[in-house]
């Protein structure tokens, strides 16, 4: 299945959006597990594979974690209000959870530490947390590639997402992930962006030593 | 400058390596810099674009970022000795910080949380580090289609290679990262798997809740 056909790498990179508008077409769950695989082709430090995947199904779950949000939005609303900014913190959506037709929460098993892995002598978390990024984003641009969007949504208590999805001690949830048909574009350029929040289009900044 | 021709993103998923092999063929500094400009249209939490890209040229700087690992190393082999494993680590090549033309060091600005951004009221320094590696991820497939190789060095003290950089403290290094034209593709694997160390053949872990 494949809504756009085969995409060049440039292409797919420019393309990716964080969506939060999503049409309600349903996508089979196979198609996710199609692509999660694929994801588990992304680097992981010392081959330790930590990134696992839980497909949310359940309405009471998914309310639980939209629940979650809120209270936290409520709190970054405050800490917004101080902002000198052109956009209002306060009006942008920023989540899909319940209207999105996929849920996922992507988690770090960082109980692969209790063996030897290479390349965690030093700084073990931190190089966990960025294979199961490296996932994240393969999986993202996967799913730009066939049409499909993304939504990562931060604004959760960690503690209590996993308390929610009863998850082992050691899986750090690395939020929860909106998917499904983008309702919109946002006119080619990152909604942040449309919504005068903050600049796309800042170079990077790179030093020679 | 493109040495494959453009690739359709998951072949460009497949063929991505971890390289310490390289061949010595200079690649001008002016290409990579390029790339690191797509690479800063990967997704970053609340657009904040945290990643400084720091290019090493300096033979002097290179050594001590190599010692610093010859260092790190040593203490991991003796950690890896009473491993039960078909490989030997001590025998693994782990790096080419000498051999490959670029070095880079790619860091997260966590200084960018003195302001308020969007999506980092309860796990901020893990999702700037996640921006990051989304980056750096970016950038490894960007090069991938060109045909060049990376490699991610993560066996060193950070602390270290900070100060040998004369980073700013906020900077957090996730690496450094060889780069060049890579000498071998080992067997279409990860070299991990063609020495027997792990297998990359595992299915991902997928629960449903």
């Amino acid at each position: 299945m494949s809504f756009l056909g085969d995409m060049e790498l440039d292409e797919v990179i420019i393309r990716r959006r964080d969506t939060r508008h999503f049409l309600p077409d349903p996508i089979d769950e196979r198609v996710l597990e199609g692509l999660i695989k694929t994801a588990n082709l992304a680097p992981s430090v010392g081959q330790s594979k930590p990134t696992r995947y839980i497909i949310v199904q359940d309405p009471v779950l998914r309310q639980k974690i939209k629940s979650n949000f809120l209270v936290q939005n409520e709190k970054a609303k405050i800490l917004a209000s101080g902002q000198d900014k052109d956009s209002d913190y306060a009006k942008l959506k920023l989540e899909g959870i319940l209207e999105a037709p996929l849920g996922l929460v992507i988690c770090c098993d960082l109980s692969v530490l209790k063996e030897f892995s290479i390349g965690t002598i030093t700084q073990p978390r931190e190089m966990l947390l960025a294979s199961t990024s490296c996932a994240i984003h393969t999986l993202w641009l996967s799913l730009t590639q066939m049409g499909l969007g993304m939504g990562w949504v931060s604004i959760l208590d960690f503690d209590e997402l996993s308390s929610s999805l009863d998850l082992p001690a050691e899986w750090f949830p690395m939020g929860y992930f909106c998917i499904g048909k983008p309702a919109t574009d946002y006119s080619s350029m990152p909604m942040l962006s449309l919504e005068n929040w903050n600049s796309h289009l800042e170079p990077p900044i790179i030093l020679y030593k």
